[in-house]
């Protein structure tokens, strides 16, 4: 869907150079703009802006807003700059901080002064809210209205204002000093048209859930979700309403979450660019960092097997089980990781759980390793005699197999304590990731599988 | 957010013993409908169906649909048959469907027939669509409209609509034999008031984005995202629309598809239910079954670490640097399956892109690996002498480095392309997540090391 679609490219060419204008205005205004979008995304910079000329500004606004980050930036870089600070003035104001923030601060700069002094105000504002919040990802344009306001006068208020807000499916009752003091839904607006003489102050809800201007864009996702909204408002502390944040906002922080969380289990830096798209050494350098410093960790596996340096000589099969006790620690302690992180995630699991979680992963990992364990003690008993090159398989089996056990549950522990430590410290759990915890376990693993051994063989 | 809140519960419960009407009434319409289910998390399922019999109708069923579903299906249990078959009627569509999924089946078979004719059919239909599928996802009651309406007939019809519709912002526009003609949203309408004798086919959009009612739920979700829409259309082949799926069900399944790749990647089955509300056993199933699966497959590594006694017994130092090649497939093959998994789910990465991400990932295997080796030469380099036990510390040096580069290539390689396989053959690309590719490489791994250690050692 994010491909370029090339397939009207050529008839789209031909219209421009034809100067088509009705052609033109008819592409613009065909299809929903995120489609219009799709098609542009073959043309240069230079022939998207001209066929968005062709587009009234509403339209060409959101259709701009469908293209690419890449391709809008190249856009602004373009034309005149007066024309392009005007432009941005008719984006959405969450987009165009957005925007301008990937664009170069020289650029911004001259972009900033060109603009009327509202939008200025708005987008300096906004720039300011640490990335990631509530602040940085709301809205400052919403529907509002006065309690005092009849059913009629908000329906031919909202009419007016229809075409320059983002929703106007909730609309927000504000007292003089823009403080929230209600909601009313369009649906309750519309049920209500046959009293068009009711107050809104007698049919808005007063318990409007919201969210702190500072909070967490992942806090916000979750009450979204949890109450099913269509938009939720920022406020701060004194409750004077800032903005909204709306569902398709809510849903993009949610996929941008999850893309994030799964490329730190995955071991590697967060990428905000599209996999094919992305420039080779950028790629390589979000890559090559977590992939080195897992590696220097892991070099003091080999300095933890120099150390066993006589028994492996003496006990050669000692070596074979290396991988099996490390991998045990591995698997365990990434599954345990990936449970307690997703839990924090999704709220299901608090700071003060950990004492629960830490009984319930002891348990857990105690039945999880006596089953690895069990398997390793037939494998043990079932290998030739001559592979294993030793008296007795059988302390050889009781040796790995408590290795393996005890392995598993300091895996399980280990994967699930460190994301509530990560928590607690500040730190995104996400971090506890996979590798991470898995590089951990290794080397301690080796120490507990040789201790171990050194008391059955030795 | 979804712990019980237990704070009220004591004032709630005094409330019911006094039988206090007025109090319970004013209990249940106060607040959100999801905080008020929050507070009766602390309830026994009957209490809790003692306080929602102080709700009207539409009150009570929102209430209901926010109790968790295992309270919910407490609460089915309870009652009247007759009564609950008729308060079933009164759940959205899809919620009540999705709920008799978690019922045994010998009560639905009770339940069934004492519902109406009309919903029990659309029960019927619902349940038959395959899991995860748009038809099983979507609702079968939204807003409608023939295109001889006007824009005042439209909304005096959605003013009797809008309670009993889980949406009412966008209008369907069917023909009579319920065919996808066109869409109007509320703000056209509103925008529109002023001319209320408007037709409704004047006014609609007739370029509908719609999805086909089996099409994955992913597939929906990426669309209503991408064209940041309120709700989305159902249809079959014949573009009979059937139902819609609305913004905060696209939530959900974002939010269960990134939890359930989050689970496959950590190596476990995915879970439906809270992590701390689960089973003990439930959670060890899940758990025990992937561990077991990698843990025999990692046996593998055993039997190949065996065919190279030889090499160990004469060169103990060789054991020493297991655990880092290991490591190294495991991690570069987790990293490059992470990405390429993420991207599919993001469409960035489609099938036919395999032979461009293949040479992406060699080359990127290669300056990564690279990078490893070289790190890995040099700590061989600075290892003490008689800690090594060699006489040539550059051989094993270049041996070390060399394989370790050549795993990463491997990993990298066989992290990338296992998603795309598992894509083309059916199965889900999440599957070959990180622990699945770490086994798989960690066999591999140990081949490359000895076959390369024994060219340049032996």
């Amino acid at each position: 869907m994010n491909l370029p679609n090339t397939l009207y490219l050529p008839e789209l060419r031909e219209m421009l150079s034809d100067g088509n204008a009705e052609e033109l205005r008819e592409f613009c205004t065909a299809l929903h703009p995120a489609s219009t979008a799709d098609f542009m995304e073959g043309l240069s910079a230079e022939e998207a802006w001209r066929v968005l000329q062709f587009a009234e500004m509403p339209v060409r606004a959101e259709i701009f807003g469908y293209l690419s980050q890449e391709r809008q930036v190249e856009i602004l870089k373009l034309g005149d700059r007066a024309e392009m600070a005007q432009f941005i003035g008719h984006l959405p104001p969450d987009d165009r901080v957005d925007l301008l923030h990937e664009v170069e601060p020289g650029l911004v700069d001259q972009l900033l002064p060109l603009m009327p002094a509202a939008e200025r105000r708005d987008i300096l504002r906004l720039r300011a809210f640490p990335e990631n919040t509530a602040g940085a990802v709301m809205t400052t344009e919403f529907a509002r209205v006065s309690e005092n306001f009849t059913v009629r006068q908000t329906l031919e208020e909202l009419g007016r204002q229809a075409e320059d807000l983002e929703t106007i499916y909730y609309i927000y009752v504000l007292d003089d000093e823009e403080h929230l003091l209600g909601l009313v839904s369009a649906r309750q607006l519309v049920s209500a048209m046959g009293k068009p003489d009711t107050r809104i102050r007698d049919l808005m809800e007063q318990n409007v859930v919201s969210v702190n201007v500072g909070d967490d864009q992942e806090e916000v996702a979750r009450k979204v979700a949890h109450f099913d909204l269509l938009a939720i408002p920022v406020v701060d502390q004194a409750r004077h309403m800032l903005g909204i944040i709306t569902h398709d906002d809510v849903i993009d922080v949610v996929v941008e979450e999850a893309t994030e969380d799964a490329y730190k289990m995955g071991g590697m830096m967060p990428m905000e660019e599209s996999y094919l798209d992305s420039p080779f050494v950028t790629v390589w350098r979000k890559r090559v960092g977590w992939l080195s410093l897992l590696f220097v960790a892991e070099l003091l596996t080999f300095t933890a097997l120099a150390s066993y340096e006589e028994s492996i000589k003496t006990i050669a099969v000692l070596a074979y089980f290396i991988p099996l006790c490390i991998s045990t620690g591995g698997n365990s302690g990434s599954q345990a990781a990936t449970l307690i992180t997703r839990a924090i995630a999704l709220g299901q699991v608090n700071l003060r759980d950990w004492a629960r979680v830490f009984a319930h992963e002891l348990l857990m990992g105690l039945a999880l390793g006596a089953a690895l364990g069990t398997i390793a003690f037939v494998q043990v008993l079932l290998t030739p005699q001559d592979m294993l090159d030793m008296a007795s398989p059988w302390r050889l089996g009781l040796a790995v197999s408590q290795a393996v056990t005890l392995i598993c549950v300091w895996g399980t522990l280990t994967g699930s304590m460190l994301p509530i430590f990560f928590k607690r410290i500040g730190v995104d759990p996400g971090f506890a990731s996979s590798p991470f915890v898995a590089t951990l376990v290794d080397v301690t693993g080796i120490l507990i599988y040789f201790s171990i051994a050194q008391i059955y063989l030795f």
